[in-house]
């Protein structure tokens, strides 16, 4: 029996990479994950690795599955997540399916939200939402409770997975109901944050730039303690200055 | 005019670092930071680095004027966080003291969360609320009313700061708040997350651990999604299996 490590291998430039992911990667047996995120891997990380299976989206329950049944046969597996292994990545997936937990590790990493937040300015500075618009796993309805949930409370929201070809009106629904409760609030949105071809935009709920924004971006709302200066985006501490 | 990098250096153990922010520490002229992360830093990264400011607890502060200075001076400045640079870390402050922001760059870490839930299993797979029960910079009324909101809302819910000497009665109202809105639910705490003397503890609402907890100890309340399997903390993502 080998070991399963779920790595989470950050925003996508490996210098945002951990060292312990970095070597793990470097000496396992076996890498699995989604093509994009396999692609990201540089040469210097993959070169003694016997095994780099690439997989499509969609495919993630096969993907656990492969991975378990080569721990099974032995090898050091190391299923990679964008961002961190967790929040919107495999582990949990994982743990669902696999019998044997004892032989998983889970690996953090950078999640993009850390990644965009450091490049508008400091919009994460204490409490703080994240979630998807994904509606994949999770029923439109869910989301849409939760929507108007957190549109209600006073604290900086990330969204993930904003808006994609197919999923195009569920973010505007957000933002005016966001709108609504709360007034105007200053926004952030980073594509490929800390990829290439990065790009960053600040905005407000009222001059919300829906087209900017794609499965690759990272949408932060403010809290009424956010603002802006010098075009970063700012959410006060509390200190008294 | 030097640089001011606030860093964010990961859990403590350095091997949860990123190798960016290793290198930044590493080539940087001067280093200030909070005592105890400073004592973190380990010969191999602070050896060529001139001058190192160790602060106290409630210097934020000064700390950020300091470095301020040094960059002014000329000096490439890093400025630690534990964790993330960003989550109840110093760059907001950073941002809202210094005049030329252009001169600052954020550099995300592994915030405290990532760490205690990768220990834990993968409690976060989905949605999740972040926050802190500390009331140093927030209102305790304010914490109160989000924690209301908080506990209304079906999605996991994690909890720096749960617990001092002097400040131990806020984390059982939160506990029966949400023990009274949302019933029974699997709760982990992480103790040292990634770090020497590491505890970890998984039980429910109504078992609550409270003597376990204290202020190096991350709390993670889960959703109804949330199960336990093998001493494992499991928030499920919704596939269909």
């Amino acid at each position: 029996m080998g070991k399963l490590f779920v790595v989470g291998i950050g925003p996508g430039n490996t210098e945002h990479m951990t060292s312990y992911a970095e070597d793990i990667l470097k000496n396992c047996d076996v890498i699995c994950g989604y093509i994009t995120y396999i692609n990201q891997l540089p040469g210097s990380i993959t070169k003694n690795v016997s095994h780099i299976y690439a997989y499509n989206m969609g495919e993630e329950i096969k993907r656990v599955q492969d991975a378990i049944k080569f721990v099974e046969n032995g090898n050091n597996v190391a299923l990679i997540s964008g961002g961190d292994a967790s929040i919107y990545g495999l582990a949990s997936l994982v743990y669902e399916i696999i019998e044997n937990t004892t032989v998983v590790e889970v690996i953090p990493g950078i999640t993009a939200v850390l990644a965009a937040a450091a490049r508008l300015g400091a919009p994460l500075a204490e409490d703080t939402i994240i979630m998807s618009l994904s509606d994949l796993l999770i029923p439109w309805e869910t989301i849409e409770k939760r929507i108007k949930a957190y549109a209600k409370i006073d604290v900086v929201c990330s969204i993930y997975n904003p808006k994609s070809k197919k999923r195009n009106w569920q973010l505007k629904y957000l933002v005016e109901t966001f709108y609504r409760e709360r007034g105007n609030l200053f926004c952030g949105a980073v594509k490929n944050a800390m990829r290439v071809d990065e790009k960053i935009k600040i905005f407000t709920l009222e001059e919300f730039d829906y087209d900017f924004i794609d499965m690759s971006t990272i949408v932060v709302i403010g809290s009424s303690n956010t603002y802006l200066k010098n075009n970063k985006l700012i959410t006060r501490r509390g200190y008294s200055l």
